[in-house]
C-alpha cells in the first residue's frame, strides 16, 4: 500500500457527525480526490469542534503528512474555531487577514448586508495563512504551510467546500502529487439492466483506487437497456494509464458478458 | 459540551474509506448508538488495515476513552488484521481462543464446509481477549479490557457489526455509561406530506442529540398525507426524559402548524 506517495490526512470538525447525526460524505469525496491526484490517505479523523481537540490531530499531521485538510467550523458563530485550533497547533495566533476580509466584505456588500463583528471574525486567520475565495458562500477558507505540511482548511458546507476545493485547492495540491498521466476508455453495453451490472462495476471500481468509473444509462432501464460506460484512469505514465484502462475495459467486458449483454468497444 | 460523560472512541479500520469508495457509515451508526447510551464520541479515527496504524490510535485510546470500538479486518484474508493490531497496541500476543474456535467450527460446519487454516486464523484473538458471538457471520468480534478501557473489535460488514453490537456489546456496555431513563410520545401530522416536514425534522433531531426522532407514513404521501411522529428521549431521569421528549414534540407541533397541518397529540 505504501509506495512512497505523499500522505494526505483529512481532519473534520464537527460534533455533529460524532454525535451520529450526519455521515461524513465530505471525507470520502476529499479521500476519493487525493487518491485519484495522487496522495495516499493515511488518516481519516473526526473531532470536536473544540480547538484542543483540532490542534491536538494537526501536531501529529506535521512533518508527516504532506497535506492535512480540515472541513467545518469556518462560519460566523462562536463554535467555529477550526482556525484557532490550526493557529495553535502551529504556535501563531489569529490575525485579521486583508484579502480575507475583502472577501468578506464584498460577500455580504453584494447581498446589501453589513459587515458585523461576527462575520468580521471569518476573515481571523492563523498568521502566515493564505485566503481561499469560496465562490460560493461567505467563509473563506486558509491555506498555510509550515514544517513541509501544507493545511488546508476548508467551510463544512458541501457545495462550499467542493467549489474551493476544485477552483483553489485541486490545481495547488497538484503540482505537490507525483505528476500523473490520464487515459480515457469507452464500452457500450446492450442488453444489460443498470441495476444489475452496478453491483459488478462497484466491485471493480474498489479494485482500482486510480481510475474512475462511470456508467450513462442511454435506452430504457428494464426493456432496450443501453449502457455508455468510462474508465478515466490515472498513472505516473500515459502507457500506464492506457494499459490500467485497458485492463479494466477488458474485466467489464467479461463481466457484461457473463450477464449476456453484447459489448462495443471502442477504440482505446 | 464536556458534561463528565465516559468517552467513546471509534476506529474504523478500511482502505476502502481512504480511498473515498465507501462511506463510513459504520461509525455514524455506531456514534449515534454510543451517544444516545450516554457517552461522549470523542473521535471517530480511521487507519489503513495495517497493524502498526491501528496500534497507533490504540495506544493514544489506552486510559483516555473508556470504550474504544474498532470495525472491520477481522476476517479470513491475509489483510484482516486488526486483531494484531489490537494485540500489538497493549503488548500482548494472539492465541487462539477455544470459545471463537469453537463459533467458527460451529459456523462453517452448518454450511458443510471444512475448517481450513485461513477460517481457524479468525478464532485468534488478543490474549485475555473475549470472543463475541457473530449470529450472522463466521467471524468472531474481540472484547478486552486494559487499563481501564474497554477494546471492543467487530467485523466491517454492517449486517453483522450491529447484530453483534446490538446483542452482545450494547447490553454490556449499557453498565459503563451513565444510567439513562427513557420517554416515549407521539403526535400525529395530518394535512402535510413527509418530504415536507422532513428538512425541519432533521433540523429538530441535530438539536437534541439524546432522543431519537422518526416519522412513519399512514396516509397517501401528497393527496391526504397522515404521519406518525415518535420521539424517544434518553435523560439521567425519567422527569428529564419526559420533559425533554415534551419539548421536542411542541417544537413539531408548532414546524407542523406553521406548515398548514392538523396536530393531534398523544397523551404523553
Amino acid at each position: 500500500m505504501d509506495n512512497g506517495e505523499p500522505r494526505a490526512w483529512i481532519v473534520t470538525v464537527g460534533n455533529e457527525i460524532l454525535i451520529g447525526r450526519i455521515v461524513n460524505t465530505n471525507a470520502a469525496w476529499l479521500a476519493e480526490k487525493l487518491t485519484f491526484m495522487g496522495f495516499r490517505v493515511e488518516r481519516i479523523i473526526v473531532v470536536p469542534d473544540e480547538p484542543e481537540h483540532i490542534a491536538e490531530e494537526l501536531r501529529r499531521a506535521l512533518g508527516r503528512a504532506r497535506v492535512v485538510i480540515t472541513t467545518g467550523g469556518l462560519g460566523p458563530t462562536y463554535d467555529d474555531r477550526t482556525l484557532e485550533g490550526v493557529a495553535k497547533s502551529v504556535s501563531r495566533s489569529l490575525k485579521l487577514n486583508p484579502e480575507a476580509l475583502e472577501m468578506v466584505r464584498r460577500f455580504y456588500e453584494r447581498r446589501g448586508l453589513e459587515l458585523t463583528e461576527d462575520r468580521m471574525k471569518m476573515a481571523l486567520l492563523p498568521e502566515g495563512a493564505e485566503a481561499i475565495p469560496n465562490p460560493v458562500g461567505a467563509a473563506p477558507g486558509s491555506w498555510l504551510e509550515v514544517e513541509g505540511t501544507i493545511i488546508v482548511s476548508l467551510p463544512g458546507v458541501p457545495a462550499e467546500m467542493k467549489a474551493m476545493f476544485e477552483q483553489h485547492v485541486e490545481p495547488r495540491l497538484a503540482r505537490e502529487a507525483p505528476r500523473k498521466a490520464l487515459h480515457e476508455c469507452g464500452v457500450i453495453v446492450r442488453g444489460v439492466p443498470e441495476s444489475g451490472i452496478a453491483p459488478y462495476l462497484k466491485r471493480i471500481a474498489r479494485k482500482y483506487p486510480h481510475a474512475y468509473i462511470k456508467s450513462h444509462p442511454k435506452g430504457h432501464e428494464t426493456d432496450r437497456p443501453i449502457l455508455d460506460i468510462r474508465v478515466l484512469a490515472s498513472a505516473p505514465t500515459r502507457e500506464e494509464a492506457r494499459s490500467l484502462a485497458e485492463r479494466i475495459i477488458a474485466e467489464i467486458e467479461e463481466t457484461a458478458n457473463g450477464l449476456g449483454g453484447q459489448v462495443e468497444r471502442e477504440p482505446c
